[in-house]
């Protein structure tokens, strides 16, 4: 099946290479009768796009979403809602230089060894510019699930790590700071990292941790698609995201059962919540939360060996305005999915009520 | 959707409840013209059944499969493969104790609250006795694939650390030892730390690494179905499951893009991996590899705290025959799951060219 | 994608041949809850077995259905319900004749050329045997929709037509005799053909009419999944089936728009239902009626030229126990594919709301 | 799960209303390196669009078609290919008569139920502008089958009918008069006919005929993805259809099967045709041919009764500019959705061999 599209009962299609026209996609299984606020979409759009503070890429699009269809006079009407958003400041010379190389750790060379044919402008399909149509959809899912809370924020930079347990943080300090970071100490050493890294043309990876409060009891379609299972491949989806791990994750891998069990009280809660939320694959009211790892983005503004089309080793120079860390502006992109994934199974499980 | 099926185009269908009547499988997709090799089959679900050795629970099932359908004089005719496993050892009083109970950590409490009713015994469907039924598929999707090396070993059980690069390990080694740890010496150790764990009636989790060798370059499907997504949620959907990283994973988010990025030899191959063989979410023909962190298994021979269906906290005693540690019988289900989503991708690809 | 399984969120994956072990199939997406009546499902399965009456094919074969999961004390669980058949009666050496044959108008040439090999017995997978399978699955549908009323009836066996509207049938005498017409003058005529036409060693074709009543308002899902597309879909994937029309059908390509239209009474019902109870794709509450055509059955008892293996023409018999017509068969068949769509359309529509 | 995507290999999504700001699609698993021929889209889209002559509506639409992704330099790059259709010609004005009414045999009933809103406006989703997207996916599939050969054209309009057999027809005919039948004689014939009704402010059905020619042998996915039952789902989601049938259809339900078989010659090719080309869900090779029946448009320019939403029956006086008969504009649409079923199966039938 051709991967272009993420979800079952609430599904989403995208479409779009970097430097084309527009980007896009379709939004099909919306509940009809939701009045939609255009703001919220937009402002979760501007969470991600380029150009926002000193630490991310300095290109400037102004990424406005157009809604095309399955809108009327501001409400759902259950039909498919279509939206582009246009490439604006597309400097495709800028990426002349890449036509006949692969560059390292890009997916120059697996597109044209899979496809025999690849749009290099930008990455084409593969830059991570796709994304904005999942936060486009994302912000509807939001709109969709609105007692459910979603909070993503970053937990690590390098070396740097947030240890504190989410209870403890702010959510509400994770916008005022370019890192997206709710502790204001750490935020401040990241972004020094950021800083750091970004003056030696250098770039640098981090994790993203994500809470999903509220979420009611019994989301999630065992044996397959777990509710974790299908966060997991959202998340894993996501360019450079390299690992995830959900409530204990790889420390539960090193506990006995005896810690790990989470008691219960009598109301069905537990004391402890090392399961992360989830039991069998099905939501068991607790907070869920999982933490994400993001790869250091490929693109270095240094020297660097490439493949050429022709089987020669080049050297070549990295240019452009890249990410010198990826991790603030996917928090957005975390939340997205995540809203994705738990849009789709809160009207799957509908179902079988 | 109703979430028991799996894959695309090679796609596995399961059934069954532990002491139900048998569990089974549908496997549609699979390439007609396949001459199986039943022996193989058997052997695989050989070395996922219970009391294999002293290490494992000692319940006693023959987990013989039988097929029922979609072979004609011992070839595959195209037509879906359907096969089931009879439950010849329901001890179903063992779990009269837990027919108003929902044990710490189990799925007991959230499939009674999604679907109002469960069957108690063993778990039911929870059970990871389903994962019978994907070792039968798994094996079929080996025989598929059979250029293609599929090899999972125990890489930790609780804080013992298989540290060794998986170049440096001997995969016919995995097999000969009860834990399934390449390593002898690792593997000693491992055994002692579960047969103390098991002594003190409790469990304990670990973490299995897997290699998948001689994968073609060009699989994978993006942007949503890259294969390390369908990767990690094959995994994830794997009882017990908390964490999936492939590559260079959680260790990578630590790392910078100078030291990340994997430089091109002149064939195409790369001079270090740290992509984990795939670039994009396509495959690019170099090893993949990743890791996936098991919990302690939750059954343990201890008093402990449960809920009720009245809403009261009573002492339960854990009985019956578990597995101090789910990781060895882990092993042939990794690689099982591994399998289908490569068959899948692998036979999806050749759609495209 | 491998065509065995039908349907969305209500789903059945069938397998098996006509002279294997067993056929079957797992209903995956039953709702929990639902107390099933057993007696009622065999009861259909008994409506489409071989050897009811002497118009129809005088193999005995009991068609026995198995459940083997997704059952706890006669309660549905809502995990997935997996149920066998076997094959008790397989005279397969009656077939050893046609083992490098190919008849005509039968599926053997295709399934050879498409899969490069085929189990002949029986014609194997292409055997309307499968169908039994449906009808299991249909049976457990009908309980879903438990206040849907699914009546078909034989509307024609060759040029001997039931004019009369379904409005002046009783469909309690549809049951009461062997060709399933509740038309007894009719059925008389028809049953005389049948004899006749199979004392010839030949076949004859026929129509199946459906009418499902009290069809809640709102199923469908255009632009694609129509309900009638769908209804169609289910019906041309029938064994012999050649034709499907609905509401006024081929004869409303004849109409003008004065006479087609259907007036609205106050209360949103029609005064005339030429619609045939869907607008749009959608069901509109008034009665949903279609109309199946059956070809011949290809295999007839008397002297015909088929292709071998090689090449040749060479003359074959044809031999075995076959019916003369399919279409009294075919009633239970087209009732429990209806209930497969009703099924899924009427869990969908459940999402949306 | 909602339905607006069609095919599963070769996938076509399609959003859009008919008064909103565009129409669109995405086709995704277009293979790649496939250079596109735009103007043969635009032909085709010039085929469905209306005002192309005195017996279709004369509303102005240019229908240009702007393809947004997975195009580069002319050539099909594998990604997901975006468009649009922009709605230019919206008079929204002419609808506002229609806003709390829902008129006979429209779909404005249903929708309303359904999802409790609609767009108004030109039918809003139901209106059979949607169907413009399936004619340029239609047209990227007709470019991947480039050997195969689709020829559909009018075969009745009321009580004419075109009685020659499709062999005996020229189809460089078809295209030459309004109302594309390949027949002068009868297509004038149809004209008057229409032109009549046209002026009585009426309207009147009428059949289209298919035939699919070079179609490899093996396409189809028994049990239920045969390859009429998918064509017969594609044709009756198409707006207006009431029937479908393929080969011998219901004439063949009033035949022996000693008259119906089609016998072999010794190429494996048959002598005489009335399987229409498939046997058992699979193409046989031979000529694939198939009717679809078209209900008259239900919006006629007289006075009629219609329901308002506070449920009384009041006159309306149809208004606008509509179809008097939608089978001329129907050819390419059914030619359209018949490419997208075979490109679907073709590329499907490349993953099992």
């Amino acid at each position: 099946m051709p991967g272009n599209s993420f979800g079952n009962v609430f599904k989403l299609t995208t479409f779009g290479e970097s430097h084309g026209v527009a980007i896009g996609g379709v939004v099909d299984g919306c509940p009809s009768g939701l009045k939609l606020d255009f703001d919220a979409i937009q402002d979760e759009l501007n969470r991600r796009k380029p150009g926002q503070s000193e630490i991310v890429t300095q290109r400037k699009e102004p990424d406005t979403v157009e809604f095309l269809s399955g809108i009327f006079e501001g409400v759902t009407t259950g039909t498919p809602i279509g939206f582009i958003i246009k490439n604006t400041n597309q400097k495709s010379k800028d990426y002349s230089h890449i036509k006949d190389m692969y560059r390292p750790s890009h997916a120059d060379y697996t597109y044209e060894k899979k496809y025999g044919i690849r749009d290099y402008r930008g990455g084409g399909r593969s830059s991570a510019r796709e994304t904005a149509c999942r936060v486009v959809a994302g912000a509807i899912a939001k709109q969709v699930l609105n007692n459910i809370k979603i909070n993503a924020y970053t937990s690590s930079v390098g070396d740097i790590f947030l240890e504190k347990p989410y209870q403890d943080l702010d959510f509400s300090k994770t916008e005022s700071n370019a890192v997206r970071c709710p502790d204001y100490e750490i935020a401040d050493k990241m972004i020094s990292k950021i800083k750091e890294i970004k003056k030696q043309g250098d770039t640098i990876g981090g994790t993203v941790t994500c809470i999903l409060q509220n979420v009611p009891l019994g989301l999630g379609e065992p044996v397959f698609d777990k509710l974790h299972a299908d966060l997991g491949k959202a998340m894993l989806s996501i360019n450079a995201v390299k690992g995830f791990e959900y409530g204990s994750g790889f420390c539960g891998a090193k506990m006995r059962g005896s810690e790990h069990n989470d008691l219960f009280n009598e109301d069905g809660t537990t004391k402890t919540n090392l399961s992360g939320g989830i039991q069998g694959g099905i939501s068991n009211g607790m907070d869920i939360y999982f933490r994400v790892a993001f790869k250091p983005v490929a693109t270095i503004i240094q020297k660097q060996d490439a493949l050429d089309s022709s089987g020669n080793i080049v050297e070549m120079q990295g240019k452009g305005r890249h990410d010198p860390c990826v991790v603030p502006r996917a928090i957005p992109i975390v939340e997205a999915m995540a809203a994705l994934v738990l849009a789709d199974f809160y009207l799957m499980n509908k179902i079988y009520k």
